[in-house]
């Protein structure tokens, strides 16, 4: 088994919720347990609805439901597409669970990234704050961060050798690799059958320094019998098996080792298993680092405290003091290799770092996969960089990242292994689950069998068998923006498109109450439709033309403004088109003074 | 040598132009000459200066001047960033020709892509008309191009075999391989040396229906001297060779061999190689081809009308006509592989499509990459196709894709057959021309001869040495949108970039020009903030604050109506952000009746 510490973190009122509670697991539940028949008749069913993770990589939830008690697993966030400027990002719907919050026996998180935990500070208040069982890991970083959030938050440690019951559900958890420790798979034994989750997963027989995943337990598991496995479709359409992280570290040490000066390896703050990789190879070659980014340094203080990294108090120094060392030992690991605005390879590429200027001699190391939409990003980034004399070095050069994904033999394994009867990918864009589907059916799996499901649509078990029904819960957007969480952000972020576009043009006509008539010409503003100095003579024109227009048109219509409004909205349009090909938003406004 | 049809449609004007250029070339020039003080004893220089395509993948022109004469090689555009919103694309910017139109002795073709002859129709008559060479197919796009511009054009169609001479400089050039037959590379013969102009190329051993590149003429143009060698950096920073477009055709025939009902390929409306090898395999195994897409029929009707691709008129059809043939004999070939709004592909995978409807037993190939920042559309485009039942095959599973930019080894034996003095990567974002420069130098070539130039950056070539000058000619954007060129949108496209973030909100205070006393309330509009309806009471509060504002400011102040509105937007902004957390742009309009 992997080496754990104690649960430090997980004691007190939150140790003993658990307890209390894993005292159920003594009454021993059968796999399956014949369905009796409810008032009307109705068979009990166990449902499955994955909330959100079908349709896109992120905002990752999944709900199961029998007989009234309702678990939850993962609770993400997902970053915006193009098309939602000035949205922070989405959150799964928890619109089904209105009315039910009683119902929630608990929420289940299978690893520490925020496409799993980054729903948790604005969804479990409106689900009444139900417990949250993590590995300690885990839970200490999504007390953290409901720290920064200012909300409270019941965790509950949970511990892979031990059983957990809630209501009708009885859990089990087992080791998985991934990006960051405490990455684990979870089996619900239900009334219907078992279900395995796999959260985000890959196997690594040689990781560092963590335990290989558990495949005796899971071909344990497996031998008791499967009904369905919900499994991590990222990589799943490529070909072969997901690189070890111990591999890259040949490659990183031999980077360390011949820098001529420093070395700034930006990667992502939750990459955990590289961050905790790099300190200790700098360690052994006599390199002191500096890790740069809030929520990295946040980590690692984390992963530290409860034994998850072991390094001397000298290695890892605070980055002010890097000039105190020749540049020759210093390795910095930073934020921001996605390019992303104010984190710190940006602002160290855009010399706006407090501490960091770049020099001649060194060597930046992007650690990580580009997040598909980042790619022209890192790319200007990767520019400035070299700009400022510095080596790039990327994946796709030398093996400075590795995935922490199954790819199609690991999937195949996993099926192998626990040999389920339906298989449900997850975790993925729509084609990523066909593709997971495809290497599936690839063992000769039942395509039947394989439900590639919306976000939503539910899935019912009974007597053993499955069916993908067309019922759906809500799944739609719930955005975070500034302050606010709210799902009613489309008409708002349609306007935002319209705007981007061509700009807009407010064309205001001050009209006497009584007569109609126009008091003064119409003012006209205008914002990202043309550079209005070159376009002076449009201008007047068109307010020209606008004058006559509300001159000509029949006072006895003014009744209502919408009238003359939506006339001024058509004739403003379709002029500018005509002119400019460009159809700025008109908002057309009447003052009646 | 690759066999070319009759040079048919260069006849006329344009082909006497040429042949009295022509003669001019039986002067045999040196291929250096020694240099002669000019008036007020200044050297005579070979000036080069990339005006387009060292910091971009686009809008490619290179410029050449020495003694008063001036070439230009392509004439490209490049599509716009994603924080350039409305923007169609961006062409060369020209400035420094201003006044020296006379002086231009002659645009360079090297290949029919956009982003060497899109900036065409636009920079063309602002530069006086000057001839433009190229070959055949090149100049036949070109000039279908200037026609749906109904602009008019001045091409000469130039000979792999002879000569042109352009006031000091004399040209020669060679075939190379490419996604597009008529690729080829420029050799400037100039009084300081020779200089070469690779375009865009990959060296082809086994390319499907044109002529490998020209080894033996590469290799002896070497052999005679080389000054300096400007080259593609697309793909020179991955390792190898660039994958061959025959290889490619195996694949493409082993899946429409295969395929259960019809095939839709989705590729560029350029990569006539492509399309050509689509149309022979699919012939070979007796299906019909039907294409769909404006600018690729019209891309395939020159190709053919000029003998670039043979096949029986009985193979290609009108799209109309697809339904009159069984499933499986269909192949279709389409645009919008990169997922492009009003392309071909997305109205088939919408359902919008006139005439195709996807069903079961469809297979979709992308034979195309993605262009970086793509990448989200072409996964939703996936997504959407899967959606519809049809296969979806893309180049990540299979060969259905081979680029068309040199790879490290390809460059490596560029240097080695051309073995250049100065070596000059061109054709790529800065980082990539670093790579480049990598590849090179790791064949022992002198750092300090490799020149990685931005944009618009002098190379001074005399006396056989050349010199990286600080000097620049302009070259910051030019942007092309709706009807209009105009350098001077930054300001628009910054307002745009605002308005997408968090919205705007007007704010129209209608005062008595007299007492500067408020007529009535505040009138506020608002767009792309808030959701309106959902924050009525946000709105009434702001409107009462705003009259309060208005009500309480002193009426002396208003001879100018700049302090006021000032006051509102300072005002307004401050509220709303402590209100939301967000920044919409505030217009304050001050109406005086």
């Amino acid at each position: 088994m992997i080496s754990r510490p104690n649960n430090k973190s997980g004691g007190g009122r939150h140790r003993r919720a658990y307890e209390t509670r894993r005292r159920d697991t003594h009454t021993s539940v059968p796999t399956a347990r014949p369905s009796f028949s409810r008032f009307r008749g109705e068979d009990l069913k166990l449902k499955i609805a994955v909330i959100g993770g079908l349709e896109e990589v992120g905002r990752n939830c999944t709900l199961l439901e029998y007989d009234g008690d309702i678990i939850l697993i993962d609770m993400g966030l997902q970053f915006p597409e193009e098309d939602m400027p000035g949205i922070d990002y989405i959150i799964p719907n928890m619109s089904y669970l209105k009315g039910k919050e009683k119902n929630i026996r608990g929420v289940i998180i299978t690893h520490a990234h925020y496409d799993h935990i980054g729903g948790i500070p604005h969804l479990i208040p409106e689900l009444g704050f139900p417990p949250i069982y993590g590995l300690p890991l885990t839970n200490a970083i999504i007390k953290k961060r409901q720290e920064d959030f200012k909300r409270p938050v019941n965790t509950v440690n949970i511990n892979l050798n031990e059983k957990l019951r809630l209501g009708h559900f009885e859990l089990e958890f087992f080791h998985l690799n991934h990006n960051i420790p405490d990455s684990m798979g979870v089996v619900i034994r239900t009334p219907e059958g078992v279900v395995i989750h796999t959260g985000d997963w890959k196997f690594d027989y040689q990781p560092a320094g963590e335990a290989p995943a558990d495949l005796q337990r899971i071909a344990q598991i497996g031998s008791q019998g499967v009904l369905a496995l919900l499994s991590d479709s990222t990589n799943a359409s490529q070909p072969g098996h997901q690189m070890s992280e111990s591999e890259i570290g040949v490659t990183i040490e031999e980077i360390i080792a011949k820098a001529p000066g420093r070395i700034i390896i930006g990667t992502f703050a939750s990459l955990l298993s590289r961050i905790k990789q790099i300190i200790e190879i700098s360690e052994k070659q006599g390199k002191i680092v500096a890790l740069d980014g809030f929520s990295m340094k946040s980590n690692v203080e984390i992963a530290k405290e409860l034994g998850y990294m072991k390094f001397s108090p000298k290695t890892l120094i605070d980055l002010k003091r890097i000039h105190d060392y020749p540049d020759n030992k210093v390795v910095i690991v930073c934020t921001g290799a996605q390019g992303e605005k104010n984190a710190s390879l940006m602002r160290i590429a855009n010399g706006e770092h407090r501490t960091i200027r770049l020099t001649k001699g060194d060597t930046v190391v992007f650690s990580s996969s580009v997040v598909p939409g980042n790619e022209r990003t890192v790319q200007r980034l990767k520019d400035t960089l070299f700009r400022k004399d510095a080596e790039v070095i990327h994946s796709q050069m030398m093996d400075v990242h590795a995935g922490g994904h199954a790819k199609a033999d690991d999937v195949k394994l996993m099926v192998r292994l626990l040999n389920p009867k339906y298989f449900i990918p997850i975790e993925g864009n729509h084609y990523l689950l066909h593709y997971n589907a495809k290497t599936v059916e690839s063992l000769g799996f039942p395509k039947e069998n394989i439900f590639i499901a919306d976000n939503g649509q539910v899935m019912e078990f009974s007597h053993g068998k499955g069916v993908l029904t067309p019922n759906k819960i809500p799944s739609d957007y719930v955005f975070v923006d500034g302050l606010g969480v709210s799902d009613e952000t489309n008409v708002v972020l349609r306007d935002r498109q319209l705007l981007a576009e061509d700009g807009m043009i407010v064309v205001i006509a001050t009209v006497n109450a009584k007569t109609g008539q126009l008091v003064q010409n119409p003012d006209i503003i205008s914002r990202g439709f043309v550079f209005l100095k070159e376009n002076k003579e449009l201008i007047e024109d068109l307010r020209h033309r606008v004058k006559k227009l509300v001159q000509d048109s029949d006072p006895l219509s003014w009744a209502d403004t919408n009238n003359i409004k939506n006339k001024i909205r058509d004739y403003v349009g379709q002029f500018l088109f005509t002119k400019t090909e460009k159809r700025p938003m008109v908002l057309p406004v009447v003052i009646e003074v």
